[in-house]
């Protein structure tokens, strides 16, 4: 039986099934949104309709954007001969925040993780290749996330890239900054170790 | 400086408008959007217009309805001379749940709380009296939380229903079902003394 009416339980329904929203907290959502206004909700519900509609990927490095070529494809301040290579456009976002980076990007959508039925076809890796083949590329950073399939992914395409003679890099590995020694796990430890250089 | 496009960016800060939602999930919510087909997108914007559109409030016991009469309030089954008044929604559904009470209900939508600046006339109070000043009400039960504001609502109303005769009653306090006497308060120790029944 439905102690709510049918099109709240809808909305209800709707809610449940977004990531990490329990049965609970869609109920809390649902009623939030009918504690908004006419405008509020319209605004709502036209939001999801236009980040589903206007948001597209980037056609040469796959990163999101508002239509046609992304800001960064797009500027010519970028140096178009490093690409650092993400796997999600999240981490675009990130690396930008440090805004030390000033090369292109390329989203690979995905690592691979044959656990999870994810091969090399279903990430953006043939695209990838298309850009170091057509040459002017000096430098490719991979800067999967320093996890097992991060790393695969990333021996992965250092070997696919080897044959077209360009560097291929990866981010540092060490402690983090504001990070406890005393917390750091042997695997971190030890990078760090060997990453090691001289101060002065 | 925005790292996502723009659509995107206006729906997380939608997301990140609503109750105990904040800045990351806000963007996870965003990006499950993103992965959702036009058809299912579709559904959760229309989800969202139809339930602010559709559902109003019973124009008798002031609970959520698709349109019109309330189901409880049309039903015939149920005792018309019953009146629960409850603060939310929710609770009338906390209650049919126990699948227990056969009368009507009447919603508050909220308590007196001078803290937050809710007052008797920011309620549904005054179609309450008026239900009952109509006559064929016999009991009304309040069953507002047992919290401090809870209570002093329960009581105003209790105040102002008398010059009407009905008997106004409240939910019983006690240890709750399947509570461990161990952890009751003791002001839940004292109301269930008082209330003890003899048993056989």
């Amino acid at each position: 039986m439905e102690y709510f009416p049918a099109p709240l339980e809808r909305l209800v329904e709707q809610f449940a099934r977004l990531p990490g929203i329990g049965g609970k907290s869609a109920q809390r959502l649902a009623f939030h949104v009918l504690s908004l206004t006419d405008q509020e909700a319209r605004e709502f519900a036209e939001a999801i309709l236009q980040a589903k509609e206007l948001v597209t990927c980037c056609p040469v490095c796959q990163n999101l954007t508002g239509g046609g070529l992304c800001p960064i494809c797009a500027s010519s301040k970028r140096d178009a001969a490093t690409i650092c290579v993400v796997a999600d456009p999240r981490d675009v976002a990130a690396m930008e925040r440090a805004r030390e980076y000033n090369g292109r990007y390329h989203v690979l959508h995905g690592v691979i993780s044959p656990m999870n039925h994810v091969g090399p076809d279903d990430l953006q890796i043939r695209s990838l290749v298309d850009r170091v083949a057509q040459g002017g590329v000096e430098e490719v950073i991979m800067a999967t996330n320093p996890d097992t399939e991060g790393e695969a992914t990333a021996m992965y395409l250092a070997r696919l890239l080897r044959p077209f003679g360009v560097k291929v890099t990866r981010l540092a590995y060490g402690i983090p900054v504001g990070g406890h020694l005393e917390f750091a796990d042997d695997a971190t430890l030890l990078r760090a170790l060997e990453g090691r250089r001289e101060l002065l």
